[in-house]
């Protein structure tokens, strides 16, 4: 089948989807896991010959380890269905009610968004929580892996698409597509695809972005941000910023930056130092910072570098303004924390600082879907619209204007009474 | 000043403007209503110029009509400006409040998506309201209106600019751009632009969409329909099809294409097709259609064409089914009405076709932010991320997720509550 036969598919089996009930939703990802552990051997098996292919290749240890779908990621995997199922539907939702004039009532409801397109990386474990996640919210889904990861991938598929379609779901609610070249088809097919999420490397998002006219949600870069505020405490300080830096360094929410406001920078810098050191993680400091601890010289593009590495870049700063300013022009839009016991400072910072997720007295590390509660995430967003920050379920909705009348028209001459109701859209019935 | 300062100079009054106060934004739209009160004399001096210009090159009626601003469209711009002061403040909106884990909070707070740009038809009074919604919901604004209204929109500009910087918001919180060249220039400025919104002609809709990397939102396309149900009570079906068709061609939810189910054709067609002629509406129809009514013969073409004239394709169809595929492969995603009795034909047209506005028993003419309850509209988008519909000041806010904790790591074995919150926000006191 061609990617344009998978689109179209997929664009027939999201209208059916869009009405399909919340329990056969929530019956098809159950049915989904329970497959899966029946298939455990047969799912293991595929891995263990990606695995062996990645050896040969020389997989750095890292990637393999992503690469890795045993017994416990299977476990995690099903728990993680489950836990999907579990959820309120987010489909059929009144969002606004208003009588626009007597008799004339405006509904604004929510909806699946339609076809999805997500290129993930090698990690068997995304496939299976990206296809729920689009299914649980009424989302046909084209789903591109990555290459190391081929063989698990299939079997996964099959055995959830097995289970889905065994519930209830209509053919092509999902469609495993495994070439670059099938993706750079995907990108032509805006007629039939309503959004792209690309997960991946700065560069990889940037070429999604530029190469289609299909709208796309996701993140470039993560330069996240801890700032130090004059009011800190200082122990408290120590521990958000090891665990935003170096807690797991590899993934997007890590701090990239530390700024610390100069009345503390005296009496923080070197019990941070310290407890960065002994995490492994090198220094990279403006001049101020180098008279206060030893560290090599940053540059000034260190500012605007996401490393992905044990490395910070440490830079003081006059007041809390500055530290604003300073984020809002090198930070990516994703995640940056205030440490600070003074609550007007963290009350300016989470209002001024333009980003998707602003945090007071915690670690950057909490920007997951998993750790908001929303079972999971297809992405996280750093652009302004539809979605910001980590998207579940609720990200992958849309929704649409339905009005009630008794034949109203315009030329009619309606009186306006704009009054709002507290009721639901009576034709879209929430199930329990 | 370039078109790349006024966006810089944009930008940074974006990030004043979203920490100002509800007070001061009502105040501003109050005092820019006042002042152009005051300067009504100036304004229609240079409305009148415009319009002197517009008769030497021969404007069409209609458009110069739409140029005219005179007292009337003075007092109800003001009255709109004053309906959104009104409005209850979009921003600071508690969306979601979970404890993640014990002292750790997730709150996810509307606030304004920065910088717009907003491409205009020559309306005078839309700029008037563009600019107003953009400072109602705390967004900076780049405006080009219509080279016919150039000299009004300055003053009009000059006379809202002065207000609202006296009432408090930073200088650059809207300019004014009057080239093509400069429209050409803003869409390259990614950087500094959030969002672009393009009103106007599907071609000129088009080429802005593919020539900016800065989302866009808004519709290209206005392809509306009336679909006839089995059920229909004739008479209404009438009247709102009159409507929908006729009671004002030249606009996107306009009425293109009649469907009437077979059943009904026989006894409808002919009191739609004498009401429709008589209201100036030449048909087309499929062949069905001229067994029963006398009329052109329709094309393929026609059910793709948006006519924004006083013509109506006509089709047969066999069953709701067939309504609903017509729609959903012809249709632009705007706005589609049904006209039944039946309330199980209504749900499943109103569930299953894929557009901003689905409607029972009334016209499609009621699409419209100011008919909606949203005191105007910038825009009216197509797409299905972010907003859909008409766009009022809820459209135009983003939001970000505020986490408040105590010196939370994610390697200190945080333990998961996910437990719903019921309250705003504590940084974010909303006003009265």
């Amino acid at each position: 089948m061609t990617v344009r036969d998978m689109a179209a598919c997929a664009r027939q089996a999201a209208w059916e989807m869009a009405v399909l009930p919340d329990a056969l939703r929530r019956r098809a990802l159950l049915q989904m896991a329970g497959a899966l552990e029946a298939e455990a051997t047969r799912i293991f098996e595929a891995n263990a010959r990606d695995m062996a292919r990645a050896a040969e290749e020389g997989l750095a240890a890292p990637l393999a380890k992503r690469l890795r779908f045993d017994g416990a990621k299977l476990a995690d995997a099903c728990a993680g269905l489950r836990a999907l199922a579990a959820l309120p539907d987010p489909l059929g939702r009144t969002q606004l009610a208003t009588e626009l004039a007597e008799g004339l009532e405006l509904y604004r409801v929510s909806c699946p968004i339609g076809v999805i397109g997500v290129i993930f990386e090698s990690r068997p474990d995304a496939l299976v929580q990206i296809a729920a996640l689009c299914a649980r919210s009424g989302n046909a889904a084209l789903l591109k892996g990555g290459r190391e990861a081929l063989e698990t991938n299939r079997t996964l598929f099959s055995v959830m698409d097995g289970a889905a379609r065994g519930a209830g779901l209509p053919a092509g609610w999902a469609a495993l597509l495994e070439t670059r070249e099938d993706v750079g088809e995907m990108l032509a097919l805006d007629d039939w695809i309503d959004l792209i999420i690309p997960r991946g490397s700065n560069a990889f998002v940037r070429y999604i972005m530029d190469h289609s006219r299909i709208p796309v949600l996701g993140h470039a870069d993560g330069v996240c941000h801890v700032y130090v505020d004059r009011a800190a405490d200082i122990d408290m300080a120590v521990r958000v910023c090891v665990d935003s830096k170096a807690q797991y360094v590899a993934v997007c929410n890590a701090a990239e930056t530390l700024l610390v406001h100069r009345d503390i920078a005296p009496r923080a810098l070197p019990p941070l130092a310290d407890a960065l050191r002994s995490a492994g993680v090198a220094l990279r400091g403006c001049a101020r910072t180098q008279a206060l601890i030893p560290c090599e010289a940053a540059t000034d593009a260190d500012w605007d570098t996401e490393y992905l590495d044990y490395i910070l870049s440490v830079r003081i700063v006059d007041s809390l303004e500055e530290a604003i300013a300073h984020i809002n022009r090198h930070g990516s839009g994703h995640t940056d924390a205030i440490v600070t016991q003074d609550e007007d400072a963290a009350r300016a910072f989470l209002s001024r600082v333009d980003s998707a997720g602003v945090y007071w007295n915690c670690s950057t590390r909490f920007a997951d879907g998993y750790r908001y509660g929303f079972g999971a995430e297809v992405g996280i967003a750093t652009g302004k619209l539809h979605a910001r920050g980590p998207m579940g379920i609720e990200g992958l909705c849309s929704y649409k204007y339905k009005l009630l009348g008794h034949g109203q028209t315009v030329g009619g001459g309606v009186r306006f009474t704009h009054r709002p109701l507290h009721r639901d859209c009576p034709l879209d019935v929430q199930s329990p």
